[in-house]
């Protein structure tokens, strides 16, 4: 094992106390509601910026709009990316997005006087959440050339384009072209995030390792039967889509029950004529299934599909299936993934492996390079709310990990 | 068995002939619209007089508005009521309620020449359904006594009182409680209605007999679990409210399938937050059951709430339960209905026998005295609605079967 230099003891308080500070940069209400290209991201913008100085990083801004800090490698070496998103959703917490951000500049002021055989960049991502325009995780897409311009124009709620707001912030609408990355230039992109989810306080574990971010569809199931009166209708001559739909609900949840890598809910639910005493004559929900792997997913997708013909076909309803969306899992690499494992064996802590339910701007940054995260465990699962919380603790351990996994990372 | 005379065979022709004519008074719109106390009420009425007075029948209006024709009986006999309502709801058909007021008139004519050792009087309610002003089943509650005089006071959406309405149409408001019948003067209440349900079409019969108009009662449940990100959250660790929502129905489904004399539904269903990608963290749905008896019923309440608190405890759920409204079951008297399965066998006709899922006049003039109700088949199982239909031929059935009920029906 490396012998790594002891962490000061109150790194993760520092941690805390900047994402503290940068909350403050928020508009009103409960929580943060930090927009993109507004006075509060630049306020942000400047906060990052120097403690990126205070790093010994090179500041810059690029044409999305990213807030670049660089701390240059070898003469020919490539570059490792850390990053994650400034912005937040309206009245969220202070640890979403921005801790994958003030938690490796903080990590690379601590190894500011240590030499590694690469390159890093911290990336402060504009616009992951998409609160303000209709279109969302730009940064990295613009990294990865895979940004659709025609985004540029669509307009926030007061009617300002993007490509507006964007320049008036100091990006550069004309050079989104010219902002892509050369994948040979890079070693991969690692983000650090809160888990949003429970599985981490669940097993009694600070941080763990993200094995893919989740591949997810969503699908409209309308079943319709016969709206008929609910006292003179036997039994047996029903025909309620309700029914029905509660059948495959369960169905969906015992088949995410029962397989590894895949969840899946039944969530949005709407019944005709929906009065207490009518038989449902029609039943709208939606099914959305996320799983770490594809074809994990695709198997669910199949036999829910055919649990929806079966179930229609037993209870003489009609069906429809649309799919609304459908996104491919995103699997972590597992060079990068297998020195996080050894930085947590390093710090002490189990390797445990998880999945992302949710997306992040590594989902996007996959398209330019090998991606790979890092999660941290948050109170209550709690996410996207005033209450979302970490602790000082985990964030020294998060501090711990990243610094052990910089040192570890040998690009040779 | 008993020779009765044949019906002229056109007879069930004549009564859907004058099921048409009456219904042109009506609003506007498809189908019938015929609120009580209103102009269409009033051109309804004299036809159904002038009927009355073609059969021989003395023709009064009582003091709830009820038109009243009467065929005297033998000195000291008592009297069998036949009757239904004339009105409608918003946009209903031609058959239900006034099929049971211009049927016995039609009946009562034909055997004008015959003699009956009781009195008859055909009474057609006015307000069944409730549709004008927010009370129903005036007419029997008055003639029960059961009527609740604070009632006259509700208006209707242009702010007219039911009193008003009731005087200026020829009822009397003061003289409702002196308008209560005696029940010693009585045989009992009998009410042909069309099924409003599917069963005797799926059993291929044009008549059937009641045996009870069920009791209802309906609940309110809300389960309450915890919303939380459908991605970041894994199976083991959701409090689904829909889910557990789902299993319920499926319970009430289940019981009520296995349980004769029981019918029951998971109808008003409503979700929080219900969006596509966050687990529902409450469920809100009506339970609504019906039985033919009260003891039926109240066991599957039982049974269902031990299953909400089973779902409940199993899914980490919390629940309330809140019973909505209740009816008790209305028995049909056994002497009406043996009558009444004798007159079907002397016709031909199955006596089969099925419970009133709905409410009728009949449920209110058990209060009064004995009821029985003889159903007719109808198209589709479909009432309240403008393609509510039946057949001349089941007219026919339904017009021979009170005919032979009225001949057989031997008061001593």
């Amino acid at each position: 094992m490396l012998t790594l230099p002891a962490l000061p003891a109150d790194t993760g308080l520092n941690l805390m106390q900047r994402l503290e500070e940068i909350a403050q940069f928020s508009e009103g209400g409960p929580g943060v509601t930090r927009r993109p290209f507004t006075a509060e991201h630049r306020r942000a913008n400047e906060m990052i910026a120097t403690w990126m100085r205070q790093a010994g990083l090179e500041v810059r801004i690029d044409a999305a709009g990213t807030l670049i800090g660089r701390r240059p490698g070898p003469p020919g070496a490539k570059t490792l990316l850390i990053g994650s998103h400034q912005d937040t959703i309206r009245q969220g917490g202070k640890y979403d997005g921005i801790f994958g951000i003030a938690l490796p500049i903080l990590v690379l002021e601590m190894l500011r006087e240590r030499s590694l055989p690469y390159a890093v960049e911290v990336l402060a991502f504009a616009d992951e959440e998409g609160v303000r325009f209709p279109t969302a995780l730009m940064g990295p897409r613009v990294l990865a050339g895979t940004f659709d311009s025609a985004n540029l124009q669509k307009t926030d709620k007061d009617g300002e384009t993007l490509a507006a707001a964007l320049a008036d912030f100091g990006g550069d609408p004309a050079g989104i072209a010219a902002a892509r990355r050369d994948p040979d230039d890079l070693l991969g992109y690692l983000e650090m995030h809160i888990e949003q989810g429970p599985v981490l306080e669940s097993l009694g574990l600070p941080v763990g390792i993200v094995t893919a971010i989740c591949g997810i569809e969503r699908w409209t199931v309308e079943l319709t039967g016969q709206a008929a009166h609910a006292g003179t209708t036997p039994m047996d001559l029903r025909r309620d889509a309700f029914a029905g739909a509660a059948e495959i609900a369960l169905a969906v949840e015992s088949h995410c029950r029962e397989t590894e890598g895949l969840v899946g809910i039944v969530a949005s639910v709407s019944v005709l004529p929906n009065v207490p005493n009518a038989i449902p004559g029609k039943a709208t929900f939606s099914v959305e299934l996320r799983a770490s792997e594809d074809s994990i997913r695709e198997a669910a997708a199949a036999a829910i599909s055919e649990k929806v013909e079966a179930v229609s076909a037993r209870r003489g309803l009609n069906y429809s299936l649309t799919k609304t969306y459908a996104q491919k899992a995103v699997p972590c690499d597992p060079w990068l993934r297998g020195t996080l494992a050894r930085s947590l064996v390093q710090g002490g802590f189990r390797p445990h492996r998880l999945m992302s339910g949710a997306t992040h701007d590594a989902s996007a940054m996959a398209d330019l390079c090998p991606v790979a995260m890092l999660f941290t465990r948050c109170r209550d699962g709690l996410s996207h709310h005033p209450d979302e919380a970490i602790t000082a603790e985990d964030a020294q351990a998060s501090v711990a990990c990243l610094a052990s996994f910089l040192q570890m990372l040998d690009p040779d």
